[in-house]
């Protein structure tokens, strides 16, 4: 069986990265993967969630620029996918160009993320260059052509794809810069290391946060991550996503998470699962 | 005396919006302002800081698509801004173009955030068309010139500054939209209904956040919000931005800002400010 695996694309694309390496480590258990590219992270939720892929891989954390919150409010929106593994990779943004010198460089094109990861950077070498946000880091490479004014930020493996000169490489402010992904389908997951939920408090009153909280701490749960969302509803009215080091088969867990539904308005339990790392750490 | 007011430009943006508002406030207290467009958010709020301004008007957090995040990591680095006051300003998206009716329009161009808020909409109206990121709301408006096949979405403000047609208005898919603004400068904040601190935690152990907690809802004191952003050290390492109803000044608040010392690396309080709501809420 091949596993159609949906990410967002096109080819070059970090998300891809990710999207191989899942697939690499299904070939090492004798199973074929097929890539499948969507043109949005919402969308490539939506493909795993309505079966026209089997899995989808989107990036959850950036270790410099924090949450994706599009794949966050996508997951709490469609209440079907469960997370089967993560992928932890390592970012290394290059400056990709068919300029000779920098100073040849009077615009830069990339995604958002990585124009914000590389702040430092290009403020101190291309101070006065235009940057111009694009929706995916290799959406940029359409806009080098032959111009040799024009730059984009995007992954090595992306200069291979689309046959472009690297100028400079690692361009990235902080060396220490990884994505977490996360690898989710249809199916139940199959337990691991970590935990992820996601919950709305009954009312906005001193502590309503703090009952939740409580609930892993007095069994000595560790929360690795917490992140708060807008509900939509109104300015300040919240959803907390939760990541926990410990299985939800667990006998603490399951009776944490048992009485975590007497202080939630709504729980949404994403599955437990093992984190893959790729690349230093 | 006239107060300099730095704010995102050019002028249509949002940001001008609050700064205007900002502005009003203190037209109605006998002073004048002078709006200082600048070209991103951190340096908006640098000029406050460097004192090429006197205060600065930054967004914090929409109640759709959350924080700025931009916001937060500048001012725990800059380290010096006191919040003066807050604003809250309703948001409505119009469709502005020079075509007669939506199925002439092949391209949307507009700011990641304001894309994102129209996002159903766009998916329901306009299903095919390209979404082009830019960014600010009003840098899209130079796309349009006479091209009836391109569209941008931004303020009823902006189509009136930039002589541009509405085609629809409202076109956000949340009717309640609000941004809240802070007012920054290097001046020690007045004090009011609100505080804002931001710390980080030593350990990543359990209950690690837990404290920090329990020391403001052990003295009834409530959290409007907490929100993690990345230490930018390593992946999993956070900081933890949090608005108190209370301010500063009252002992209770005091006493557990002495005994948040206690659970927190690094704590920095931002100050204590009102909320001053424009348009209905």
């Amino acid at each position: 069986m091949v596993v159609s695996v949906a990410h967002l694309g096109p080819p070059g694309t970090y998300a891809e990265a990710a999207a191989l390496a899942y697939v690499n480590w299904l070939n090492q258990r004798g199973q074929q993967g097929l890539l499948c590219p969507c043109p949005s992270i919402a969308q490539t939720l939506r493909a795993a969630a309505q079966g026209q892929a089997d899995v989808a891989v989107v990036p959850v954390e950036n270790s410099v620029e924090g949450s994706v919150t599009t794949t966050l409010d996508t997951l709490w929106q469609l209440d079907k996918l469960q997370i089967q593994q993560a992928h932890v990779l390592p970012i290394s943004h290059a400056l990709l160009s068919r300029a000779e010198t920098l100073e040849e460089i009077k615009t830069v094109y990339s995604h958002p993320q990585a124009l914000a990861q590389c702040q430092g950077w290009l403020e101190r070498f291309l101070p006065s260059v235009q940057l111009v946000p694009m929706n995916a880091t290799t959406e940029a490479l359409k806009y080098l052509g032959e111009d040799k004014t024009a730059a984009a930020i995007a992954s090595s493996r992306a200069a291979q794809l689309y046959h472009l000169p690297i100028l400079v490489c690692p361009i990235n402010d902080y060396p220490d810069n990884y994505t977490r992904f996360w690898v989710l389908s249809l199916q139940p997951s199959g337990g691991g290391s970590h935990t992820s939920l996601a919950f709305s408090v009954p009312a906005n009153v001193p502590g309503a946060l703090v009952k939740p909280l409580e609930v892993f701490a007095s069994r000595g749960i560790n929360l690795s991550r917490i992140e708060s969302r807008p509900t939509k509803r109104s300015l300040g009215d919240y959803l907390f996503f939760t990541d926990l080091e410990a299985d939800a088969r667990e006998a603490s867990v399951q009776s944490a998470l048992k009485e975590l539904t007497a202080y939630t308005e709504t729980l949404k339990i994403f599955g437990s699962y093992s984190i893959v790392s790729i690349g230093k750490l």
